[in-house]
């Protein structure tokens, strides 16, 4: 039996307030409207800026609201007048097609496709994965090879992606025989490493104040990593400067955290160093420098999502990833349940976890 | 009669101390040494990088020292290695040889070419250009086209270059068809101004509290003119990013001033707005923002003489001003003798003064 233009009733995880664990609920998702696709989303990963929404750190976060964003699933109808995807397309949801209304938690026309208790949810990102059924903009959504596993390019949605975009986007001849420090080795940091060897950087030195780090690091393809707990009262950027004669030609932060961002820049050569911010700070926060750090050359740059323009590269990446050239079974060291999804963001908070992937066809 | 190989008796403008007025002191000059030439200077621009030693607030200024960094002259000796000039030659000094000793007031043997008194006198950015003679290291001085009039050229030693090179360095395709705000209308923003539209920039706003400014800034091709004061309660990048409808594509700033810096990456474009610094901070002041601001896809890069390489391509800026191509008397607003000196320092604080030249022959 078709569901095209119906309600459908469905499993979703919903955040009801500020701080509060996520609630199993039974919801209802609207059909899609024009230029709306709805989506049977089959595993969705995990991420900071789920817990960081969760949480009540985001000041602009809104409640109750169906969270997720690094999802993958299969097309399960289309809206008038969408032509990129159809039913039956394996896809993943985008977050980065900007729009004042995907901020404010609605679709763009100010409305919900949720609803539960007779309540209305917020999305969330544009996307809410947290959910058996989403509806999202059709350009914010992408059809990519069916033959990949769901439950790995999921993760192309937010974390891989963006990790690989902030090396490979730089301009050319971006990071080859150049020598590079990552700070933080979630998977950000890990898809950093990997990007940079891939590409060619000479040396590449990992950054955590976690030792169980070190091997991760090593095995995605740094040569040296370094603990700046262990340094005493030596600065990692002072530390840094010194075991490379002036300076890495490029760094990243992978971090969130305004002064590892700060070290970054300041860990660069001056006259080209180029400093990339990643991580999301957070609320509030400031990064500081002295201006003579930027005058005397270095370049100080973030990125969002990598700067990958997701509707065109993404099922490239797919591709990349299906012929063994980029890794994403590396990260996946969580699987959970739908039920466990609780779990899965304690997961995030322990020291050995890269990604948790949750199965939503569980329940 | 010939001065080679000895010691060269003449005037030079001395500062004694941080915070007093220059003393024109007679003082005598050693010849220069292996892989140095010693010049005697015409004529010198003042710049706030002088005043900022002389008034005391510069941390590592060192007296008693002879000031000027902005020379232009002729190569009265060389010593022996020098193969880049002979005597005879026209010449800008160069500060951009980035040393040690340069920065401990010293040649690089560590000692100075200078004494009064009996009194060994510190040299100032490795140029010295307040004195009638002076030593230079030989990667510290350009040759140039002997038909151009070093009062003029001699601007090229320090605020014009950077100017020219902040803009005209950017990576391809610059600020062509592009939008550009610039933060400060002092010799340094016109140089900005009108490079930005030498290079094809499709507006120019400039932005600075002096309302006489105004003019200066539409004769060198500005479009527009703001005055922050003028603005309320809005602030100016607020104001700016919405007269562009979403922020400049390039911004600069050439004030000095770490609020105003902030301000022009934030009134930059998010995806792709890049705001240079061109000014150079007070000791211990740092620049702030949210890393929201970079990692939405602005650049924040900073610039020490516009990037340019002097021994190389300030003999080709030399022939564009010849050739009408670039502007530098425009920007001589006030002519000193050498014995007002302090008069020129006072002059750039008043706020028609856009250079000021000294004329070292009139003692």
């Amino acid at each position: 039996m078709s569901t095209t233009g119906q309600v459908i009733t469905c499993k979703a995880a919903v955040c009801w307030a500020a701080g509060e664990e996520l609630k199993i609920e039974e919801i209802e998702v609207a059909p899609p409207g024009a230029h709306e696709v709805r989506v049977k989303i089959l595993y969705t990963g995990i991420c900071h800026t789920d817990e960081y929404t969760r949480s009540g750190k985001d000041p602009e976060g809104v409640f109750p609201v169906v969270l997720g964003h690094e999802g993958g699933g299969i097309v399960e109808s289309v809206g008038e007048g969408v032509t990129n995807v159809k039913p039956g397309d394996h896809v993943i949801p985008l977050y980065t097609a900007v729009r004042a209304t995907q901020g404010q938690g609605l679709m763009p026309d100010s409305t919900s496709r949720f609803k539960c208790k007779g309540q209305s949810l917020f999305h969330f990102m544009g996307t809410s994965t947290f959910s058996q059924y989403t509806v999202v903009a059709d350009v914010s959504i992408v059809a990519v090879n069916e033959t990949a596993p769901l439950q790995r390019v999921c993760l192309l949605g937010c974390g891989i992606t963006t990790a690989w975009g902030a090396v490979a986007k730089l301009p050319a001849p971006g990071v080859k025989d150049s020598t590079v420090a990552v700070f933080g080795c979630g998977a950000i940091g890990l898809g950093v490493i990997e990007t940079a060897r891939t590409h060619g950087a000479s040396r590449i030195i990992a950054v955590d104040t976690n030792p169980n780090k070190e091997s991760w690091a090593k095995k995605f393809g740094a040569q040296e990593f370094v603990n700046p707990a262990q340094l005493g009262d030596k600065r990692i950027q002072d530390y840094l400067i010194e075991i490379t004669d002036g300076g890495l030609d490029f760094t990243f932060d992978c971090t969130g955290n305004v002064n590892v961002m700060r070290a970054a820049l300041e860990a660069c050569h001056k006259g080209w160093g180029v400093s990339s911010i990643i991580g999301v700070a957070p609320a509030g926060h400031e990064i500081s420098t002295r201006p003579f750090q930027l005058v005397t050359g270095r370049v100080w740059r973030g990125v969002a999502f990598g700067g990958v323009k997701g509707r065109t590269e993404i099922p490239g990446l797919v591709d990349e990833y299906l012929a063994g050239k980029i890794k994403i079974d590396e990260y996946v060291t969580h699987s959970r349940k739908f039920e466990e999804i609780n779990e899965g963001f304690h997961d995030m908070h322990a020291g050995d976890c890269i990604r948790c992937v949750v199965d939503m066809t569980t329940i």
